[in-house]
């Protein structure tokens, strides 16, 4: 195993102007979050290891230490058995280091500032507030220039030909001046990037950003990829969705596994909330191989949500460049509403996001025998409610804390409309079979986590 | 009497980039900050006015008013009857428009900021903080440049000869790359800006920083000159005073009253304390015209802290370039010692400061009388004492609450040594003499405000 | 005399990438070429200097030198007995050391460049070439920004009055965001840019252009002053005038004295002429002093050229705020139709100059003869030709040529219209009685330097 | 086949400030000039085809045209039947736009500034001149960096796992803040720009330098590969290979053809002429399956020029990052070296060029039966007529002229030493085995165009 045995860095951009106090506090952080700090930095010193077993690459840097050392002038990371491939002949690479300091930035900096507003009793606004804060300080939110982000959302692990497709999205997307938010991974979060950064040397674009919004429990298994070059680490999953949504002038998805699902039902409950005239254009796209794929998701949503729901997308299927053209039109035309009604550029403060979207879900059993998957309710409802479902059906698959809460007490138990969670049933069967969703491990066939409740 | 009935701006920087939350607060910001921050605009608004006269300004402009509107992409600032002097063709002039954002920023915004850290609890830690957050704030700290930056203090109501002295040092400071922090009024405040403004157009710098610091008190009665292209407001006179010496790396004291007098007294202070082996660059300069004066104020100040004092300054008669040449020798040897210790070349961390010197004094009878102006004493304490001493007599000579307090309980009672007293008389009187000191209304003779308690 | 014995500087901007074969040819210029270098030389390095007599200066630096020393790695600059003034701690002022390179650029550089068009026969359209070759190669020219270019002329050797008014017009024009092109010596041509630069630092610009256009015979007893940051020589007074028309937007005609009136005749030469329909916005603008100069110019005008003439000009009194809002405007406007006819903004294509106006006019008895003062011939062409008597007038009255040649052959001999001399002739004793015409040294009244023809 | 019928593009940078006079010269260029500019702007929008066979795509386009427009405001470049991949929705890619302004700046504009310097009798001197006008106009001389330039040769037509391994060098070169310089085709000039894109990517480095030096035969059936940035186009092979030389600070040689041999040997007839004691670090690099074509290579070269020969390069076999780090190295020493003689970092004047290498060989029977390859002669003599026979080898098997001429008058007849005949032979025989040679349309087997002559 190829390690640097010692070496020292110093934090980068915000957290090169500190003051006495800010280096005692951030050299004596709690003792939780220096973990997750080092694990983070870990991650992303990993990056472009073609390992992505997050538990192997512990494993093997289980010595690897990242130590914050007051000094004088600021504040230095002091970085003890470190994976070799983040260096240059000793010398750390530059992407690295800053994505590091945007760890150390939003885990640790930010922790203590925002601490005072963390709360259960927050308001909707007071939330939305945080999610500006952390931003701001991010210097993702900039002011004198006019944004044109895409986010661009899908599966992480993907077929070849879908990640071509999806880089050949970002080349066109590139070639059209728009720039990039994904969930900074790999797959379809990597490849409009990609291309993207091609697309934007052509056309001598130097200032293409390539956003990467992730969270703790995400980044620390999936290095953010060396493409991201603004990175920030939002404190949960619920803000990181605010974040795209907030932050973004209109969606694409490509195909993915339940948490694209999770993601579009995210998405659809604020579009159906009838505070939200204004909508956010969203189209889903594929290559040809992905006609059917659509197709089910289509019928699946049309099922949960009624006909309706499916003037809220648009599906295309390959044609890039029409992808790429629809995304130009539509970001044209979200600047031109903001500008009319004296809106800002830089973050959606109009669009209405429901409490319930905001604060975090917890998949106990509790949480997920209250949901109420009911067709009576209001649509946008029913949407938010179908989120945390599918929240819930990602952590008993795949998440530590859900597989063991499921393996204590059971399957989760589910009220609603057995209609609904049949349908729901189908299309995790179709995940399985085209292998967009993992199986447990030892397990030969898929058996849901979860049950309707009589 | 010109004025521009009704128009709105927007505010510049840091301010176009605020959260929901921030936006409100600011809009509904307490009564006596609003006031302050009206009459500050009002100042800044009457810029190169040739009414030096504070109260006839506010008189003639009673109507003027500032009203802070939110809206969704920011804040708008609405002026009401403002002087027509600082537009152009019906637009506000960019240098003015950026002093207004500097005040909303350091008397409004800066305020809820701060506020938890304000106390009269606070350590001497707490308050170099608080400093220092007001002044990265203010964009005044900058991590990626090495800053040259010399301080120049001195009367604002001089001679011709001795501002034009002032403006040719500050040529020759501009010549060498040098850039000035003054208290950003006229007079000494003004001359170096002016000179060095031009000194850096021949060298065809064009970054040159024109720092000015004022407070509340200050700048409501002193526009700040329109050079200055960095403006910040600190809370109080002791907060100001601690802005110059921990960002500047050199000082020029030009002849001035017992404001300067009192700002003398704090630097020798600090440079006698004996945990600052660092000291600090220190000349005094003036024309031909003021060597008695220095003559003088160097016996006075040896009479009052030893003849060891003279050696932590130097005092340069004419020969501008000699005073511009000593300075850069010693900002020179200050980035030395700073790169040497690695420390900041943006902020003095390193000089100690004494509670005393930190925290507001106000001029009551009660706290003059607590003052002991003794030789016995160590020299720093002496020198910190004499300080408050000349605080409290710039106060009741010519500071609303002093002259009242004077006019209602007597002179202030000062304790202490006789021959000390004696020696403050004598220089007073000949500051009198060169009226370097402005007599009271009415008054015909110098009347001092204090007399020796017995 | 204060002198730096020996130091050695490098040359600026382009002249830091020569060929070995530009670098040989620039080291061995011809003798008469290399003593005009030293001579511009000496007097760049004299700017700022009291001392106005070109003589003395000459008398006083005898020995000075500049050698110009081939190197591996570009051309060096030796100078012998340099004029300390420019020097700062012994390095030379930057401002100086660009406005030498200016130098070697357009005397040495450009001379061989284009000396291959340089003919007597060269057509009106090859001279206008030469014109933008050598302007581009400045750097006067630039692609990518949009010029506002306003011309000053005017004296310069005017009373303190007239040069306060011209800084304020320069002041209002800089609010304005108006640059400046002057012939960059002092008076009406100093006033301008100073008062440009302060408005400039009040609106936050930093990239304002104080352009100066002169020629070798100017600038030697004439330094340009320190404010210029974009100088060029022209190697002649007509190239120098096509120069201002053709990069000016807009012109203003301060009072001044023989030689102004040459450069209106030269202007209404061109404005009157039939191809020129799209004019160029002229203001005669001073004083309330300068009422009476102006009525007698335009009074002069009208004698000579008929009353429509005064349909080119308009006469601001006073008031430098309008005089910069007229200028802005007009320039707004010539934008406007330069934007609309798909032309250049940078440089005048489309203005007709006479060849008679590009060629140079050498005042011998012969040329002065053969002048045709006649009203009925067109206006132009007898503006063109009023425009070459006031040329001969300035050189028999100040030019060294032009004396010698009088002093020789007696007045020159001007044919015309009696009536037209005579109207010259008041206008000259108002010149001189207002001292703004030199008297021959040791006279005591003014003597003609002409007669009229019999 | 898609085409875009009709659009007009403006020319960039150098071209955006023309003067009449070059618009209408340019406007009205030599006939044969304007077809090769039409190729080479037809060659540069097929960037990125799949089809690498000109002859196919010049029949495709045969309608394609590009005309000059004169305008007011400069030049227009009017489209007939372009290929429609070089536009995003109907605007042409600004990248593209950039390489027709280079090849019209290098093959019209350039062409009348150094036609009078062009001449079979040019000195040594003036050719070298005449290089480095060409690079200065074309910008890619710049004064004001320190570049650190690798030149890349090898072939063009290559396996994949070669071009894997130039693309890995490419990338640790960019990690290593390395630029390229390529031939600016595909193969091994494209695989280390695109490589040391990432690397750049990575380190945060914006402005990195991807330079393409070609020549009109080349570019017509070669377009440039989209990365790079600064494209040229040198009137001939000769000056193609001195631009590299002495632009470049370290060269890396990776596997190619006879091509590639020539400049091989081209670089060491300079490297052994008894004038370079300088040298210029020299690095052959291939992947692991190229060890056997170097060692061949590298025996080859001892038997035409000695064992001394292997002093002046190092074969690097795998390890990417031993490549960049040698050459990290190599440019560090050279700036070192330059910094002590006050060279020029941007252009090697230092090296000696000998005028046969200068000088455009013509494969002609004549030619090519003048060579004397003769073990006997110095060895930069012999170096220098063995690049021309290999220079004549290329042209005699794939360049229309030499085919046509072996057509006609059967094979090259060379003189020389028959071992170093027999060497070359077998050389050749391998380039054919391994497919680094194309056999003529039909052939089956290789005939070589060249015998011994008796």
């Amino acid at each position: 195993m190829n390690k640097i045995q010692h070496t020292a860095i110093r934090p980068l951009r915000t957290l090169n102007l500190l003051s006495r106090e800010e280096i005692l506090r951030l050299s004596h952080s709690r003792e939780d979050l220096h973990r997750l700090f080092r694990d983070c930095a870990l991650a992303i010193l990993n990056t472009d290891s073609q390992q992505d077993d997050a538990e192997e690459i512990f494993k093997q840097f289980a010595d690897f230490d990242i130590k914050l050392i007051p000094q004088a002038r600021g504040i230095m990371l002091e970085l003890h058995n470190a994976p070799a491939q983040s260096f240059v002949d000793g010398k750390i690479i530059r992407g690295i280091q800053e994505h590091i300091s945007s760890a150390l930035r939003d885990i640790l900096y930010t922790d203590f500032k925002i601490l005072a507003f963390q709360s259960e009793l927050a308001s909707s606004a007071q939330l939305t507030d945080i999610v500006f804060h952390i931003l701001r300080n991010a210097g993702v939110i900039k002011p004198n220039i006019t944004p044109n982000l895409v986010v661009c959302w899908g599966g992480h692990s993907i077929p070849r030909e879908e990640y071509d497709y999806a880089k050949h999205v970002g080349y066109e997307l590139g070639l059209r001046g728009l720039d990039i938010i994904t969930g900074c991974g790999i797959g379809a979060m990597k490849g409009p990037m990609k291309g993207a950064a091609v697309g934007h040397a052509k056309q001598q674009i130097k200032d293409g950003r390539y956003i990467g919004i992730t969270e703790p429990g995400i980044i620390a298994s999936e290095s953010p990829n060396a493409i991201v070059n603004e990175l920030v680490i939002m404190p949960d999953i619920e803000k990181r969705l605010e974040a795209f949504v907030r932050l973004g002038h209109s969606i694409i998805v490509f195909p993915g596994g339940v948490g694209t699902v999770e993601e579009i039902f995210y998405l659809l409950s604020i579009l159906l909330h009838p505070d939200n005239s204004q909508g956010l254009p969203l189209v889903f796209a594929g290559p040809e191989s992905c006609r059917e794929y659509f197709n089910i998701l289509d019928k699946f949503l049309r099922q949960c949500l009624g006909d309706e729901i499916s003037e809220f997308y648009e599906i295309i299927i390959g044609q890039p460049d029409k992808v790429a053209k629809t995304m130009r039109d539509a970001v044209d035309n979200v600047h031109q509403y903001r500008h009319e009604t004296q809106d800002a550029y830089y973050f959606n403060w109009q669009l209405h996001i429901d409490p319930m979207l905001q604060h975090p879900f917890s998949p106990t059993h509790e949480n997920m025998a209250a949901l109420r998957l009911d067709r009576d309710m209001p649509k946008h409802e029913l949407a938010s409610q179908l989120r945390a479902a599918f929240s819930g059906i990602v952590a008993g698959n795949v998440k530590t804390f859900g597989i063991r809460e499921v393996a204590e007490h059971g399957p989760y138990q589910i009220n609603g409309d057995p209609q609904l969670l049949s349908a729901i049933d189908d299309l995790l069967r179709i995940f399985v079979r085209e292998q967009r969703m993992k199986l447990g491990q030892g397990e030969k066939e898929y058996k849901p986590c979860y049950q309707l409740a009589n």
